[in-house]
C-alpha cells in the first residue's frame, strides 16, 4: 500500500544512530487518525510512540479503544500503545492532530505552546494569518511563515502547520499546474463526496442509502476560501490571496471513499485543450519533493477513457496520493471542463498530513530529540 | 398516484357521447413506456387501445411481454392488449412514442405521415427546425409551429411534438420564472442522475454500486442545446434561440429515480435572493394549463431545509410533476446558486409526454376519430 | 396509502355523536412513532390527540421536534401538537407505545396503572406471562388474558397488549395457515433485514454501504421465542407454547424498508407443494377481522415469478400489511422452502400496533371517555 | 496482493533452465478470466502466453479487448497478447478455462482432446463421473481419477479438472475440518451473494440497487450437489457421495465482492462449541500444500467479534484465499450455527483454479513442453 520510494541521501532526517523521529497522533481513534496510524507503520523516518484521543478511553490500549475501519489489521506496533488524553506531555517529537474541530482549536495551541510541532488536519487554524496551509507540491514556500508564527504567539520549538479540507486538496493539486502555465481566473466546482469524509458513525444509512444529500455543513465555505490561500503567496509578513473567483456546490453521495469533483475553469491565458492536458500530465515535483517517502513524482494522473475517473475504480492511483483527472474538454462558459477524483482520507487527510510532516522533517523543522531511551551523552534539549 | 384534478368545462376534449381519445404507446415495454401505460390507466380523456414495440414480441400480450418495474401491478386494461410491431396501422387516434433513439427517428415520421399525431419522448426530432420541443408551462406557444411542420413535410393530420431530455425538463421548468422576472444570461449545471434514466437493463450494477460514473453519452450536449430552444421563441417561421451561456456536467449516481442538479445562474437584472425565491415559489400556471389532468398549479416547490431536495425523499412532489428547489443562495461567480430535483421518469419523460398530449387535446390537436366500434351516426371527422 | 375498507355496521366503535376514540403516541418522534402518526391521519375510528417522547423536546410542536422520514408530509393534525414527556397524564383514551426498549418497560406499566390501555410495539413486555403478544389474524383469542393481567397487576381500566418483533410478524403470519392445515414441527429461518428496522440514526452508512452485517443484537433470540407464544394457546390461566423447533440467523442488508426471510419448514402432516401453496393463497380472515380498517382480507400474497418477492418491488402489497410469499419449493432437509417479505415498519411495527388497537376497539376494550371537550350531557363512562 | 509464500524445494515444477510452464486463459476477458490474468502476473511457476475468448475480438490485443474491472492496471505482460479464438492450437502447456457455461462444455473437451490439461472454472463438467471436482485442501486424492478419465475419453496428455461453484468453495472448505473431526449429517445454508458473481454486465443496477433478489439460476442445485462429491471419496473407479442432507437458499445482495453464508450444521459426533471453534481455527494444510504459491497455511480464519465476517471488511483475508468464519454458536435445531465469508472471484473462482493448477504442477501433471523457443536439443513431444 504505502510502498516508499528510495530516498535521496541528502534529505533523510533519520539520525546517524538510526533513531527515527517519534510521532504522536491526537484523535488517533477517529477515521483520519486510523489512517495515520496505518500509514505510520513501517515509515522510514517516523515511528509512532503515542496515541491520544479526546474521549477518555481510560487507559485502554489502542487495539481495545479503536473501532477499526481499514481492511488491513491494526498495525502491531500500535496495538499495545495506551490511549492518552489531550494533555501536552506526550513522549514524542511532534504530533499529528486529527481531532474533531469542536476540540482541535485550543488543543493544537496547547501542544504548540508546549513545544510540539503540530501537523494538523483540522479546519480550526487553517485560515489563521500566520499558519501555513500546506500542500507540499503547491506552496512549500509558505513554510516561511513558521518563524513569524512562533514569534507572534510566543511559541518556542512548537508551531502549527495545517493541510486543507479533503475536497480542497484534490482540486488545488489539479489547479496548480494550470495556474503556473496559464493563470487562473474563475473556478466552478461541484463535489460528489464520499461518506467516509463525515467520520464515524457519521452519515446515517437512512439518510444516504440510494440517495444524495446536497449539503455538507461548512464545506462550500472552506472550498471557496482555502484555495485562495493555497494558491496565493507568503510575502514575508502575510499571505496574499490568489484572487480567484470561486463557486462551490457540495454533495454527499453513497460512495465509501473518494471525492469526485466536476470543475469548470476560466484561464487568464488562452490555451488549447491539448496544452491543458499536457500541463496536467507533465506536472512533476522536484527532486527534494520526490524524495519524501509519501510523495509521488507525478501527482496528477490523466485518464483518457470517456467515463473516468470513478471513485471505486481509480481511488488508489499513486497509493491514494494522486489526483486523477479525466474528461478534459471545452467549457461553453469558461475555458475548460474536467472531472477529478482524489482519496479523501489519504490525499485529503492522513496522507496530506504525513506528506506535510515529511517536508517539515526534510527541511529540519522536525528532529529527534534526546529522550530517556537515548544515549546519556546526548546534549539536553531546552523544554 | 395520478390523482386527476377537477377539470374546467371548457377544455375537456371528451366527446359528448363519453368516448375518450384512443392512445397507442410505441415502445410500451420500455421503462418510459411502462410509466405511460401506468399513467394512462383511468385517464379522464385518453384510453389506451394499442401497445407496440420494436422488438418483435410475436403476438404476446402486454402482460407477457413486459418486464414490469413499477410497484403497482400492470393496469388491467393493458394486460391483454397484444403487443404490435411499429407498423403505422394501429387502432388509435394518436401515439406516444417512447422508442429507443436507434429506431425512433424514422418510426415517428412514418406514424406522422400516416396521419397520427406523435407525442414523442425521444431525442431524434427534438431539435428539428419545425418540431415543437414542448413543456406546456414554459413554451405552449411553440405549438404554433405544427401547421408549418405539416406543410413542410406533407403531413395531413399527423405531426410530431416532443418533450425534452429528462435532465433538461426540471432545469428549464425552474429557469422559466427566473427568465420571465429577471432575464437569464449564464447557467452552470452539474447533474447527479438516477439509474432508471438509462432504461433496462441499462446501467450494470458492477459499474454503479458504491460508485459514480461521470459520463452519460450525449447528455451534456442535449442539456446545452435544448434549453436554448425551450426558452426561445417561435417567430412564425422558425425557433429563435434564447441565447444563453450554458455549461453542463452530467453524472450517473446510485439512486433509483430522481435527477438532482446543482445550478448556478447569472441573471440579466439584479435581484435579491428573496426576490428569486419569491419568483420560484409563486410560479403558477394559468387556468387553461391548470385544467390539464396531469398539471399541477404550482409546478415548482421550494423547500427551506438546508439539506433538501433529496431524491429518495422529495421525488413525489406534485405527483412527480413538480420540480423541487432548495438551497437558494448567493453564487460568488454568477448570481444565484440552487439545487433542484425532478422525477426523471415522470416530469422528465412519461408525465411530460402525457402533459403535452393533454395540452394538444385541450387545443383541439387530438380528437376521437370515428372508429369501427363507434356509432355509424357519429359525425365524420376530417382526417 | 392507507385506504380504509368499508366497515361492517356492527363493529364500528365510534360513538353515536361521531366522536372518535382519542389516541396518544409515546415515542412519536421515532421511526415507528412517525409511521403511527402517519397511519392515524384520517383514521375512521381514532384521532390523534397527544404525542409524547422520552427525550425532552421542551415544549416544541411535533413539526419542530420530528426528523420526518416519510415521503408524504407530516399530517396537518399532528403538526401543532405539543410534544409531551412520558408522564401518564395525557388527554387521550389509550396510547400507542413506540418507545426505545431502554425506557419502554416501566413507562408502559406507568400508563397501564394510570388507566390507559397500552398498545405496545416494544419488546419489554412481549413475553410476560399475562400480556397478549398479538397478531389479530393469528391469535385473537389471546386477548382473553387481559382480565387476568389487570387482576394480577392491580390495573383498573389499563392494560398492556404487544405486537411481535418486526421480523417475527411476517414469519408467523405465513406460518399460521400451515400450522392450521398441516401442523408445524421445525422452522429454519434466515433474515435479510432492512436498515429502517434499526431506527434513526440507527445503522451507520460506513457499516452497511455495499456490505452485510450478519448480526442484529437480540434479534435471533426474539425470533426463536416469540413464535412459540404467538402460535401457542391461552388456556385460561397461562400461555402454552407451540413447541416448535426454531432456528434463526439474522442479517442486516443495505435495503431501506422490507425484511426478507428464507424459510425451511418441517410439517407434521405430509403435504404436496400444491397443497401448501393453496393453504397460503386461500388464507382469509373472518368478517370481524376484515372489518378492521387496517386489515386486508387475504393477508398472504403468493407470487409465482421465480425471483420474487423482492423488498423494493413487493413492499407495498396490501398497503404494507400483507406478507408476500414466493419460491414455494421442496426442501431436501425439511419439507418446504419458501421466501417471504413483509414491511418491517407497517406489518412489523406501526401497522401491527394499529391493527391490534382496532381489534381491541372492535371488542370493546377501547372506548371514548368523557373528556372536558365533550358535551356535559354525555353518558358517563365507567373507568 | 498476490504475495507468494516461499516454496519448498521439492515441489517447484520450474525447469532447471528457469523456464516456467506456459498458461493460456480461455475466457480471458470475462470477470474470472481477468482475475486469472491478474493472478498470473509474476507467478513463480506459470507464465501467461495466450489469451482467448469466445466472442471474436478479431485480432485485438488484450488491452484493447478487455473491459477491465480490477483496481490495479492490466498486467504489462498481458496487454499486448493478441486475443485468440477457442481453437485448440494455442502456444501454451495447459489452459485455464473461465468460459461461459453456454460454450464451456465442448470447448473444454476440444482442448483436452488436443492434449491440453484444462483447469476449468465452469460448471459443465464438474459432476462428470470421471472429472475431479477439486479443492486441494479438501480432496486432493480425487486427482487419482485423471488416468481413468484419459482412458475413458481417449485423451492422451490432456484432461479436465474443475473447481467448484463460487458459493460451494467457501462452504466446503469450512465443512472439511468438521467432517474430519466430527462427521457431518445435515447442512442448512442460506447465501448472500455478491454481484460480481454474475459476471459483466451481469446484474442490472435497476434490479439490485437497494434490493435483494432471492434467486440465482441453478445455484441452489449446484450447492446441494457439489459438496456431496467434494466431501466424498474416489474409490478407484468412481466418486462416492458424502451422503449429506443439504438444503440451500441463494440470494443476490448489493455487495460488489464476497459471498456471505449463514450455515447450520448437524454433526455425527457430539461436540462442544469450543471443540468446533478449535477444529476450525487449527485447520492447517500439509507442507506439500503449503508450498503451493497461492496456498495459505491456515485457510480458515475464525473471528471473535459478534458482527463479523462482513464482505467489505473481511474479503481479503489470506489474499482472498481464506474462508472467514464468525458467530460460531449453538443451533436449536441442528448442532452449530455459523456465518462464513469467502471471496467469490478468488477462493470461489480464479484463485481456486490457480491453486488447482499449482497442485497439478507440483504432482507432475503439468510440465513445460519443448517449444520452438526452447533449446533445439530438447526431445520432441508427441502432439
Amino acid at each position: 500500500m504505502s510502498a516508499h520510494s528510495p530516498l535521496s541521501n541528502l534529505a533523510v532526517p533519520v539520525r546517524s544512530d538510526g533513531k527515527k523521529i517519534r510521532a504522536g497522533v491526537l484523535g488517533a481513534t477517529g477515521m483520519v487518525g486510523q489512517r495515520l496510524v496505518h500509514l505510520l507503520a513501517d515509515h522510514p523516518w517516523f515511528e509512532l510512540t503515542e496515541v491520544a484521543a479526546s474521549e477518555r478511553s481510560s487507559g485502554k490500549t489502542y487495539a481495545e479503544a479503536v473501532h477499526w475501519h481499514l481492511e488491513t489489521p491494526v498495525p502491531a506496533a500500535a496495538c499495545d500503545l495506551v490511549v492518552k488524553g489531550l494533555d501536552p506531555s506526550l513522549d514524542c517529537d511532534f504530533v499529528f492532530a486529527a481531532l474533531d474541530s469542536s476540540v482541535a482549536g485550543p488543543a493544537e495551541e496547547d501542544f504548540a505552546r508546549a513545544g510540539y510541532p503540530v501537523v494538523s488536519n483540522s479546519r480550526n487554524h487553517r485560515m489563521d494569518p500566520d499558519v501555513p496551509l500546506l500542500i507540499p507540491e503547491v506552496n512549500a514556500a509558505h513554510l516561511d511563515a513558521i518563524p513569524l508564527q512562533q514569534k507572534n504567539r510566543g511559541y518556542d520549538t512548537g508551531f502549527i502547520v495545517t493541510n486543507p479540507n479533503c475536497s480542497t486538496a484534490g482540486l488545488v493539486l489539479v489547479l496548480k499546474p494550470l495556474a503556473d502555465a496559464f493563470g487562473l481566473e474563475k473556478i466552478f466546482v461541484v463535489t460528489l463526496q464520499a461518506i467516509s469524509g463525515a467520520g464515524y458513525p457519521g452519515v446515517a444509512a437512512m439518510d444516504i442509502q440510494g440517495n444524495v444529500v446536497p449539503f455538507i455543513s461548512g464545506e462550500e465555505e472552506k472550498m471557496e476560501a482555502e484555495p485562495q490561500k493555497l494558491l496565493g503567496k507568503w510575502d514575508g509578513s502575510r499571505f496574499v490571496d490568489a484572487g480567484l473567483g470561486l463557486s462551490a456546490h457540495c454533495n454527499r453521495v453513497p460512495v465509501v471513499d473518494g471525492h469526485l469533483e466536476c470543475v469548470s475553469i476560466g484561464l487568464k491565458k488562452i490555451a488549447s485543450l491539448g496544452e491543458v492536458r499536457e500541463a496536467l500530465r507533465t506536472f512533476e515535483v522536484d527532486s527534494e519533493m520526490a524524495s519524501l517517502p509519501t510523495a509521488v513524482r507525478n501527482p496528477i494522473v490523466v485518464l483518457e477513457e470517456e467515463n473516468r475517473p470513478q471513485p471505486r475504480r481509480d481511488l488508489h492511483a499513486g497509493n491514494g496520493m494522486a489526483a486523477v483527472v479525466g474528461r478534459v474538454r471545452e467549457c461553453p462558459l469558461l475555458d475548460v471542463k474536467l472531472t477529478l477524483l482524489s482519496h479523501n482520507l489519504v490525499r485529503g487527510a492522513a496522507g496530506a498530513a504525513l506528506l506535510n510532516a515529511e517536508l517539515l522533517a526534510a527541511r529540519g523543522f522536525l528532529t529527534r530529540r534526546v529522550a530517556p531511551s537515548d544515549s546519556q551523552l546526548a546534549e539536553p534539549v531546552s523544554r
